[in-house]
């Protein structure tokens, strides 16, 4: 059978949405890999948003991570942030991608994702040693980019105005959701507590 | 219907055992809120090593993971490694009892773990606001505890002379599991390089 999409099937956010919703593992029977090649940084930032818009339609927190071979440009493993859809602390789009990618050597791959990583995914970006990381969004944030810089990972900042103005009309819907993503919920209580002493 | 452990069951193994095995959900309906509050930290910590002796038994990495309430003593997660049986890079004892107990106000637990944890746990740890982490063996790895310390989360070395045995064991059998669990296979893959260069 031949590739749904192929290497001349043109890039357009539809079938970068098409990929984004598709399992990491049906991707090679799908998109022939002629496709991939021709995918830039901007690209595969692209499907990163497009998972964020997905988590957000689910009432989730809408940040997307998708982690891809520096040499064939195969995606190995993507996801979103699933704090809401999973009940989960701590799964953000990062630690969401490399979930899903499973174990492998990633020394020779790139992380993509929407927003600036947290303490827990640079932690686990640095420890499982990739060898890149590009951040669509450091708007808001972390600053952890240089700590991951001294670590060995080259870091590129690329960021989309599309999605940062995304990001910031969530946090401004939901600031609670936004903190405990970062803080946890003992955070979010803190604050709550501290306005209602005012 | 009765509990099934009652506050005047003994404390066993056995016992212990049976609610390392539970689901976490179910232990309301099992086990009498008076039973975990006779349970001491050193019960706990075992619950955590027979969570790591199950995650050894089906062939993964034996480390175990328990959080408790401070005040009510009750489990409110738990979990052990995953990497093998999940084909999960990164889910240690702290991650999987974190995943395990949810959305959650965690600053009045503690958690319980049998390792020193790694960079990824110790970033969830103060991320989420711990109140205190209990430590069971401190002879390999990490000296996170002392960052731990300063970013105020508070620290107690409980060291299980069986727990450590029985980690050195495994350590010996597996070297590359272990490494694989701190550093992923990238580590792996360059310490043998690096052998058979030599």
């Amino acid at each position: 059978m031949k590739a749904f999409i192929t290497t001349d099937t043109p890039v357009t956010d539809e079938v970068l949405n098409l990929i984004a919703y598709l399992p990491t593992k049906s991707l090679p029977k799908i998109v022939e890999s002629g496709f991939f090649q021709k995918l830039t940084d901007r690209d595969f930032m692209r499907i990163g948003y497009l998972l964020a818009k997905k988590g957000y339609e689910e009432g989730g927190s809408p940040i997307g991570g998708v982690i891809i071979d520096n040499e064939t440009r195969q995606i190995l493993g993507k996801g979103h942030n699933t704090l809401v859809q999973e009940n989960h602390p701590y799964n953000h789009g990062e630690t969401s991608a490399a979930r899903d990618a499973g174990r492998r050597d990633f020394s020779q791959t790139t992380m993509f994702t929407t927003l600036s990583p947290c303490d827990i995914c640079t932690a686990l970006i640095y420890s499982q040693q990739f060898n890149r990381l590009v951040v669509g969004d450091v708007t808001n944030f972390s600053g952890n980019e240089e700590l991951l810089r001294q670590k060995g990972v080259r870091v590129d900042i690329l960021e989309d105005p599309e999605l940062i103005t995304f990001f910031a009309k969530y946090m401004k819907e939901k600031p609670d959701q936004g903190l405990e993503d970062w803080k946890g919920v003992a955070a979010v209580r803190k604050a709550a507590t501290a306005k209602g002493s005012k």
